[in-house]
């Protein structure tokens, strides 16, 4: 069901299915407190183990949910005791009659590729419209690593910053960039997915690539992004030493997806899996620091400052110079603002 | 007098008075500083120790007085000296002659109840209307618990969480609570006062009626609020054994009294009296940490959760699932919207 | 150039020189970020040496390029690694041509009388128009006093406040006030210069004139303010023995300079010379460390309380009751609105 919220009229896709959480962060007895599309959230786990949404806000008083306690799936508030199931029905209400009225708003959830997912559209909820991410279930669990990053900037300025992978030269000269700037860049799109690809041959790798190849080697490193709306990104690397072939066993796939909070602020998921030293738990952990000290140093204060300046001013009303390097970033802008529109035409 | 602030659009009723302090907040030489209604007030004792309320700006540049001083009941601007008395009027220009411009606004102030009562109304300040709270003056000095907790919520959502004490069920379970959902509760209106009283036959009494009652003996518990315009609220209750006659002993009656500060900010004043154990020092002090401390980790937060869960709408414009618990809130919350029209309409 | 912000409608001259800087703030490797005018700026120094200001902002993404790094005069964002020089233009794109969209608004600043000026206006920008500071040049470097405070108050008030000095008697008692109500004060306006003077005859000196007329003598006390728009003061104070002839050594002259950051945030420059112990390095430093004290615990203090107490509202609109100290101020006040209005018609 739909809630309205102050910020309809932001520009957000609301017939589609978002990334709510990992579902390592849905305990069995607990709470997980999230602001989707502006709408506050409680997310949690019903008796059989289920995951469940509604709103966190009871419809007596408006105190949030999240201030009462969950039992056995069953959330009670904790101002005057209405009692709510996943399904945001009431089931107990200590002072009368269970009336239509006393329910609270669900919102359809599914439990797939480890991530919970929600669907805040007036549509179908048809499941079939969340995205393949099985590289993520393919992936024995020791080589993945999940991160969840809370972020006070657009969504789409983090679409941006993963659609040009260019600025790992500039912002993570020291772990992740070096050759893209250089690389042979190609930009395509095609049935609403927006494919950015790099090809940085004989090129000097970053320490993020010396697991594949190590110093001093030169090395030739594929990199590919797959943009799919609102905000789902993948990105595909490899790398082999310079003028060999290519080999599966050297690539890693991650999924970056970011989920509106707000206007001015993101939920930031990721999961990143590879084909090489899966059972390596020191690896792991290894990359998987990098990987957040490169988004929490460097990234996030970026995107955060770029936030700031901006203010709520969409991004081309700024009217930015644009730049090759903008090509896949601009497409996906395009895209998502066709569909926006269209919603708003058909709604 | 009145001052037109941007909050004059807020729901509150200005011909009435309005508890401003407890006497005792009130020193003989010095400030208390406090917004009601949205303006800056402020409060000190003259020469004579009669208490007075002005508006805490200068009239020249504006600076706040309570970044002056004061000596013998008259406030000196910190700023450039200008000096003024109780009743606002400019006693000393250092730079030049008293022109009729040189006032601050003052506002009529009672002292009764131990409390200070502030006129901010166009109409006549008549004092009379002051409600009578003569049971606190009839309370032994050592029986009296007074408090003055503010609240970053709005004055009327304090008010429902007088008017509807099933809450303390859920809020209070350990401490006040218990018995009132299961209670026979009855609400009555009459001459624009809403009583609601609450039974409670042969339960299990609370901590907080221990005194009365001792484990492991049942309780008959009787609880009565009366509630007037704007949000002055009586609460009486009393316990015996089980099953044995009422005593008058055995009862304690405890002012709630909310003053608003802006539209989400109010002062919330209480005063706890006892007919039993009125001699008693550490009782006292126990009684008096118990209730601080239900408001302070339990009300409070909550009620500070609601507010900013449902910002600055009207509660009744977000529709809020009614119960037979809100009768009572329900009824002063209309009563107090009629007044506050019959105001408007009248001024 | 001018970029307009959403802060036009302010109460700014535009045509005009503001300081923006000290020149001793301005290193040869680093970032000044300040903000002038709502504007955000980056000043910094090229590669000879020279200041230069543009906009905080890179034209591609609007990342702040304070967030990149600077080298040899040539800052560098550090997003996505354009390159700028000190006049805005673009000199380097790693992606790609140089088109004209790649460059940065720039501002013309000129160094002179130990500080940076700005122009920001759309007229010319004419040095001649910088206001003849001379005296700090002449001053030996040993008797300078130099003072950056940033303040959360318009501009304007910060400048009746040193219009109007008999705040002295009443905010700094303790250090450089007593004798300013009683002073003999005049004030004059010619060719839109508005000077203010006080003579105080065979008076008890404050702390600050010991090191003229030392304790227990008194003292004749002279003291002119001399402003120009839009806010740039120049206190000029003398002291000696009462009853015994003026003299030169025994004067100092300070500049007190505002330029407005945002509506209610200001930069206040100061520089203080003297006559007087020229090469006396401890005296420097105590009297640095008095007038430092004195604005950041009592002026600043009463500056930002003022203005929170009034808000955004413009002083005239909230009908403040004008003493004859308010002479200076208010003359000064008209010939600035009048030169913002004679800006607006012409623009």
């Amino acid at each position: 069901m739909t809630v309205e919220t102050p910020s309809d009229k932001a520009s957000w896709l609301r017939n589609c299915w978002y990334q709510a959480a990992w579902l390592h962060e849905l305990s069995t007895d607990g709470f997980l407190e999230r602001t989707i599309l502006d709408l506050p959230l409680l997310l949690f786990r019903d008796a059989d183990g289920a995951s469940k949404a509604i709103l966190n806000r009871c419809p007596h008083r408006f105190a949030p949910l999240s201030a009462g306690t969950i039992k056995g799936g069953i959330v009670r508030c904790g101002y005057h005791g209405l009692a709510f199931d996943g399904s945001g029905r009431c089931v107990d209400n200590p002072h009368g009659a269970i009336t239509s009225a006393l329910c609270v708003p669900s919102f359809p959830v599914v439990e797939r590729h480890q991530g919970l997912w929600i669907w805040m559209g007036a549509g179908a909820a048809d499941p079939s419209g969340i995205p393949n991410l099985s590289f993520i279930d393919a992936c024995p669990q020791t080589a993945r690593i999940y991160g969840y990053l809370p972020t006070a900037a657009n969504y789409q300025l983090l679409t941006d910053n993963i659609m040009d992978l260019s600025h790992a030269d500039y912002l993570h000269p020291t772990s992740l960039g070096g050759m893209m700037t250089t690389a042979k860049t190609s930009t395509k799109e095609q049935n609403g997915e927006v494919t950015v690809e790099w090809l940085s041959d004989n090129c000097c790798p970053p320490p993020a690539f010396y697991s594949m190849v190590p110093p001093p080697s030169r090395a030739d490193i594929w990199i590919q992004v797959i943009w799919n709306a609102p905000a789902v990104l993948l990105l595909g690397t490899g790398a082999t030493e310079a003028g060999t072939p290519r080999s599966l066993i050297n690539e890693a796939a991650t999924l970056h997806n970011i989920t509106p909070a707000g206007v001015t602020s993101s939920h930031y998921f990721f999961c990143s899996t590879r084909k090489f030293k899966v059972d390596d738990a020191q690896f792991n952990s290894m990359l998987g620091e990098l990987l957040t000290n490169a988004f929490l140093t460097e990234d996030k204060p970026m995107l955060e400052k770029q936030q700031a300046s901006m203010g709520t001013a969409d991004l081309f009303s700024l009217k930015p110079a644009l730049l090759n390097i903008d090509a896949g970033a601009v497409r996906a802008r395009r895209i998502l603002t066709r569909l926006i529109e269209l919603e708003a035409q058909a709604g």
